[in-house]
Order: C-alpha cells, then structure tokens, then sequence
C-alpha cells in the first residue's frame, strides 16, 4: 500500500499537502474510497479515501520497534551525489542529517542554503515514504566542525587511524542510544579538523582496506550500524 | 598517483590501451618521466611514462594480502542503477558479478546481452583504478537461477525468511573463501526461484526490518561483509 505523511489530523480525518494529492491522482490514479497508509506523528493509520483526497482514518497500527539514533554529517556534495546519500541513508534508518563546512569540500552553499535545505528534504520524505519509514530524517543547516556538540557515541571517518578498527569501537560500546559519524569530503578533513573533532570526543575510526568515494562511506557505516545494532 | 590496468608486457615496459593514453595525455595532461601505477597480472608497478605513453617499470609492489571472494548474482536493472550495483560493488572488493534472469525482472537483455556486458565491463574496470584495486571484477554472461552452479557459502536474499539473519549465518560460516550472493529483483524471487536455488544448497537470509531498493542491498551485504570478515 502506498505510504504518505500527514502533519494535520481532524477529528477523523489525515490531510495530505498538494503534493501527495497530486501524486495519488496523477501519478497512482486513485480514486475514493482506495486504501493508503498515512503516518502522523510516528503512527501508522490505514486509511480510505474521501471525494476531497482527505484520508479517513480505518485503523491505527501501534509500534513497540524502537531503535538507535543515528546522525550523519556529511560534507556538501555536488547535488547528485548529495541526492544519492539522502536518499539512501533514509532508507537505512538515518534520523538526522548534518550538512557540514569543511576546508577541502568543493561545493559551496553561500546565498542557496534555504533552497537547496528544502529540495534536501523533500528527497528524504519520499525516500521515507518509500522505505515505510513512520519518521522523517531532519535535515540541520549547515554546521562548522567546531559547532558539533552532540551526545552519545561520536565517530569520525579518519584516514591516518590504523588501529581503531569500526568493529572494535563498536565492540565496545553497544549500549549507546546515538550514533553519530563524521565523514570528511574528498581529499579528507584536515589535521586541523581532526583534532577539533578529537578535542569534541569524537574517536577517530579506520574504515579497512577499501579505498571508498566519500558518497559510499555512509552507506558503508549505516548498513554496519544496522547489522550490528539490530 | 593515477591507476590503470595494462594486460600487456615486453620487457621492463608495460603497454596501456588508447582509452587509457587518452585518459593520460587528455584528462590529466602527463608528460613523458610522469609517474603512473600500473597493475599487471595482479601486481602494482609504479612506472614512468616514456614519449610514446607506455610504462616503464621502475619498482614492482609485491602484495601479500589475500581476502575473501565475493559473488555477486544480481538481477538485470536499469542502466542507471546497474552503472550504480557496479560502481560501488567494486568499491567494496566484489569479485564476480553474474546478472541473473528472474521472473519479474523488468529489464530485458535480448540482443543487446554483447553490447552491455562491454559497457559494464567498463565501469568495473575504471571503479577499479579509482579505488585502486589490483583486480578488475569479472562480469559473467546473464545467468538462469537453475545454472547458478557455485561453491563456496551461498545466500539468497529472501522475504519470507524471518529468523536466518545474515549476522547468525556469518558467525556460523567464517571459515569459507568465497561467499555467493543472490539479489532479487523489485518484488523479490518467486516462490518457485527460491525453492530453485534452496535446492542448490542457496540459504535464505532476512536482512532486517529495513526496506531497501533492489540496488542498495548489494551495498548493504558488500559492507557488512568487509566489516565482517577484514
């Protein structure tokens, strides 16, 4: 059944943006009274279409799965390959996506943030919608290294670390709630930027033999994560 | 340095093709004495360029790191996404990938079977310079899951399967040397494909509660299987 979100409920019913409308008509050609899933706030509603595209609510679907957090920050990439590592961690379960400035990365965001912000986030609902996901990956504004405070388990993507192996960090540290990785842009972050990371308690993690482009690295980490955490 | 594969030697000079001279003189504007990295039959030989483009050996990189094989049966997908599979499967050490004919498969490769496989081939081997790789993957012509003949522990992606997780098989089958992967196509194998490749000794995995496209899941098993096995 095909998957929407839904932000307004009332009384019974789900309303859907234009957007959605367009694409049950348009696109799926549905008709009233045909069945969607609509996910509002975090639950899952089987829903039957009315004559106005409004989702009347049938049943409500409870869900016990809970899982860890995870963020991702990425540096901005060209947009195809940025669409690629939205599209692709959202179906593996990424929560939150951190946009960051690094000194080596090529594209730069000055003037388009707002922009680019919201075609980034669109990208990521579909995705989501998609994957059947019952959230939405938040994506932040573009965030300086030296400006990633978070909680929880904090990992950077170090080219010069040999030893940290990821399987031996994780090893150790099962029980944590989130995850956060940085991944440096082509050509790596630099001493500097590593150190700051360091100096923010991030530990800095090998990624083994492999030589990967950057937009394969949290594809790489994220599938590990799933595998490992679940 | 820049990585390209050469199949032929005479003397201490290794032989490029034009697609690659091209590269060098076009693309990065060498000059005669530039070195190069030139992997013959396996071996990494960092080279300089003569006047004519060929290589000349300066000092071979004995290597005595040996790893797992990987097989990759994945079903026929559109160019876009199979330029993708193939892309980031060499990225992540893939060894042999069989295109598969399945029922449901959309993408039909009558006729063109010659043409494609080229173009493929292609890719493997320029994702295999860029990751700095010693071997280029073999792409085998397209394959019907009854011919799926293989050694080694082999897997099937399944739908049905709830309690095979691959992190239960892989902690039971560390000792193999090749792992065989069967993919199936946008709405899975049919009930009878399966039952085919279980018959061939093919154990069916879950891969969790995520719901991935068809061309994330190479990615997906490519990496927790270098997490897994390094």
């Amino acid at each position: 059944m095909q998957r929407y979100f839904s932000e307004i409920k009332k009384d019974n019913l789900l309303f859907l943006n234009k957007n959605d409308i367009y694409h049950i008509k348009t696109v799926m050609r549905m008709k009233e009274n045909d069945r969607i899933e609509v996910v509002y706030q975090k639950q899952l509603h089987i829903c039957q279409l009315d004559s106005e595209y409004n989702a009347k609510i049938e049943k409500i679907i409870t869900n016990e799965f809970t899982k860890k957090q995870y963020v991702l920050c990425v540096p901005i990439l060209q947009e195809q390959k940025m669409s690629f590592v939205l599209q692709k961690a959202t179906e593996l379960g990424v929560d939150v996506i951190v946009p960051i400035l690094t000194n080596r990365s090529k594209i730069k965001i000055d003037g388009k943030e707002t922009k680019k912000l919201e075609r980034w986030q669109k990208i990521c609902k579909e995705a989501s919608e998609q994957s059947k996901r019952l959230t939405i990956p938040q994506i932040s504004s573009a965030t300086k290294i030296t400006d990633l405070n978070f909680s929880g388990l904090k990992l950077v993507c170090s080219v010069k670390e040999k030893n940290n192996t990821l399987k031996k960090i994780l090893k150790d540290n099962l029980n944590y709630d989130k995850i956060v990785m940085v991944i440096g842009p082509e050509g790596g972050l630099t001493p500097l930027e590593e150190k700051q990371l360091i100096d923010l308690n991030f530990i800095p993690i090998s990624l083994g033999n492999n030589v990967l482009r950057v937009e394969t690295v949290p594809i790489y980490l994220l599938s590990i994560l799933n595998y490992e955490m679940e």
